[in-house]
């Protein structure tokens, strides 16, 4: 168990002194890259300090880059050097200047190639004209700040969000259909008590997980619904007793399929005659890299379809506000059952995002974005095809969001997992997301299109491929 | 039905041309104060013209005070004249100049003293601080935009209150024990996943109502326990099959009362026997002008209490923030169960509080508010004394919270609000609150502690025991 001594620490703040030692022994290499540290409360018993002193000490670490934490596993020791040993001054300036780029480094060092999430850069955001926005509302907007926000959120970004649909989309919409609110979970929530009690919620599967972990985590018996190379199969959902069927028509995750006219008709004529609503997550629809877009289900019938849609995937992470579109029904069901919530989403970046979509920076920015990815996938399907991996695997993709789906020639998924492992390159498996049947997506993985440098990822493609001829 | 020649507005867009139309029949009189404008749907059909044209004109004239929403009844006309004609001027010059401040009066003018609620007043934020340290965070924390928020809430956040609670109300609590939320009705669809499926929630009656709308628009049964002169009855409580009781020992809504050690003793031995748990909303707790702060139930016992507070009533409606405290118990569970829920409060909104809390601007401000609060309600408590009500009335308070309560001597609630509305002064029956019971809360009334100016709260008061002598 890790010991220091406390008393040695002269006149610095416990804390800051349990920070010191644990960094040195990273430096000086006594902890060694991808070993646990003992947990906070293990920590703290240990040294006879308050757990808080711990928790500041590996806050600070985390923050350098020096320490990952990883949920519900504990805290794991990044590698700062990589072989020349310049990283560790990197690191060691880190901390000095606040050089935080470097020490991000050293925290992503985890992984040399990591296929199974996008990171963005922080050129993807628009800082600049945000904090523009930002002060100008700030300035302009100063009663807004206290009033309480409207439980759909305020009349500005909802017309805004309107005619944006209606120019990008096709959908016609007026504001007072749409509900904002902070990020897509907080409205499956709402969606759960417009349904009232006891109804049944039909799942992709695979499909983004979540959205099943929301309903059951809220009491909802959830029907997990294959897909086939169409979508969603529909013939599955009858008989099923389904009050709301959740699907992304547009670009599948994670299988990217689309779904076509035939089977959108047939969705919506189950939702006819069954009296259900469809949930259409048009998540990332965006991003379609070549043909016109594919329009919206909710453009073919508006009394069935709750269109939901987010600006966290198209702006970033930290900017939590989704909205939906409720067909007239359920949009009356709201205003009697549900306006007494407040707004959850702070009126401040309401107005700065109205303002951002209504004087047309969003549409330049998806614009951008769209390019950027465009630009990444081509690089990373050029890797492929000049690396080995093109003789052991096929790419699935329909030239739309952020990800394709490489399907390799292997009958030993483990095998590669584990050399990949080793190599500290992370490839996630579809079957990742599945709920039943997981065989029938085995070999099959996602790429995301990683800003990693082409020969590292081309170097990653050659290692699968080795893994596999093994 | 209101109808104006659209073919009449020459180069305007048709909405501003709709907004002037309407704004001008306002000014001139044909529109009188109190008048209800068609729907907009109505008012859409009527003039063929699209419902997002009425949308925008309706919006506009809101905004500048114009006219007021109120919900689920319609759009009505505000008084902009107060009999001296000036205000015209200061509605019209609101317009031209922009000066938003004239249009926000007229919009208030509705009422001439509402002692229903609080509206803060600009000067009420601390906006120069909060700006500075906005443009600051957007400068150095730019990496954070482009990272997802953690579930529970930033570390520098809970960090931040973990220190503030243990300072300012004795709770020995560490952050990774807090869970962050937008806003505290958020915060109670995670408390109802935690408790899972088939439990009942009680509640108190009179009592902050929104609590049990939110649980059992979830779907969950609600029990109703009453309240008595030192908060909820704990007998009422036992064979209840309660999971969860919802509470605010330190200052009861809206009676005032604090809730006594021994009652206190009683909840937590409930709770212990019934292996249930003790929602603690310390809701307003901040606000108490004599003696000692009264110390949290959750200090009392970590195990059984859930502790929950926001920032919304200290700083501001629209920053959506609050926190709860778990239990260890409640704890694991949202570790295991919940942890997948991605943050729902802004990062950058996070950080900031966490610097103005962390150096030292919270507690500032609270003082500073609490100060505020207590020099009006001592003004209206004097204007009290000094009208003809107090030979009428009792006030029953308890020197904390936003408002006192107003006991009538009169058998005739029905009669002195009727008057009241007449003369536009606005007040809210204990009633209002109630679930069962209401008589017992007759001819008592919630008096906020307005901005008014303390003339028209004499007068009002004045007004109200001619009301009572009639």
């Amino acid at each position: 168990m890790l010991t220091y001594d406390m008393e040695q620490r002269g006149s610095k703040p416990l804390y800051e002194y349990l920070y010191i030692c644990i960094r040195e022994d990273i430096l000086k290499g006594f902890l060694k890259p991808g070993e646990k540290l003992p947990s906070k409360r293990e920590m703290s018993k240990n040294l006879n300090i308050a757990l808080i002193t711990v928790e500041n000490a590996y806050a600070q670490l985390i923050i350098e880059g020096y320490v990952t934490a990883r949920e519900k596993r504990g805290y794991f020791v990044n590698a700062v050097t990589t072989g020349t040993g310049t990283e560790i001054q990197g690191a060691k300036r880190g901390i000095q200047s606040g050089d935080k780029n470097k020490a991000k480094k050293a925290a992503e060092a985890a992984w040399v190639v990591d296929f199974s999430s996008l990171e963005l850069k922080e050129d993807a955001f628009p800082f600049k004209t945000w904090a523009k926005l930002m002060r100008r509302i700030l300035e302009e907007r100063q009663e807004a700040f206290l009033q309480k926000p409207e439980g759909r959120g305020v009349p500005e970004l909802r017309r805004a969000v309107a005619e944006y649909l209606r120019k990008a989309k096709g959908l016609n919409v007026t504001a007072d259909r749409i509900v904002v609110g902070p990020g897509t979970e907080y409205l499956h929530h709402l969606i759960l008590q417009l349904l009232g009690p006891g109804k049944i919620v039909a799942v992709e599967d695979p499909g983004y997980k979540k959205v099943g972990m929301i309903y059951e985590s809220n009491g909802v018996k959830c029907l997990h619904v294959p897909v086939d190379e169409n979508g969603l199969i529909v013939e599955k959902l009858k008989k099923s007793n389904a009050g709301l069927v959740h699907v992304s028509p547009s670009h599948h995750f994670p299988t990217g399929c689309v779904m076509p006219i035939g089977r959108r008709k047939a969705l919506l004529e189950w939702a006819e005659n069954e009296n259900a609503f469809i949930l259409e997550d048009d998540y990332d629809s965006e991003f379609r890299f070549d043909g016109r877009p594919v329009p919206a289900l909710a453009s073919l019938d508006d009394e069935k379809v709750i269109y939901l849609n987010t600006f966290t995937k198209t702006l970033a992470p930290s900017i939590r506000i989704a909205y939906m579109v409720l067909p007239e029904t359920l949009n009356r069901r709201y205003d009697e059952k549900l306006s007494f919530y407040s707004g959850a989403v702070p009126s401040f970046e309401q107005y700065t995002l109205a303002a951002f979509i209504g004087e047309g920076y969003y549409e330049r920015h998806v614009s951008r974005m769209r390019n950027y990815y465009r630009t990444q996938r081509a690089r990373i399907l050029q890797a492929f095809w000049d690396s080995k991996l093109s003789a052991f695997a096929d790419v699935e993709e329909h030239a739309a969001g952020l990800h394709f789906i490489l399907k390799l020639h292997t009958n030993n998924d483990e095998e590669v997992l584990k050399t990949l492992s080793r190599k500290r390159i992370r490839l996630t498996p579809v079957s990742d997301y599945c709920y039943n049947d997981r065989e029938k997506y085995n070999h099959s993985f996602l790429v995301y299109y990683t800003d990693q440098n082409t020969e590292k990822i081309r170097w990653a493609f050659d290692l699968i491929a080795e893994s596999i001829k093994k």
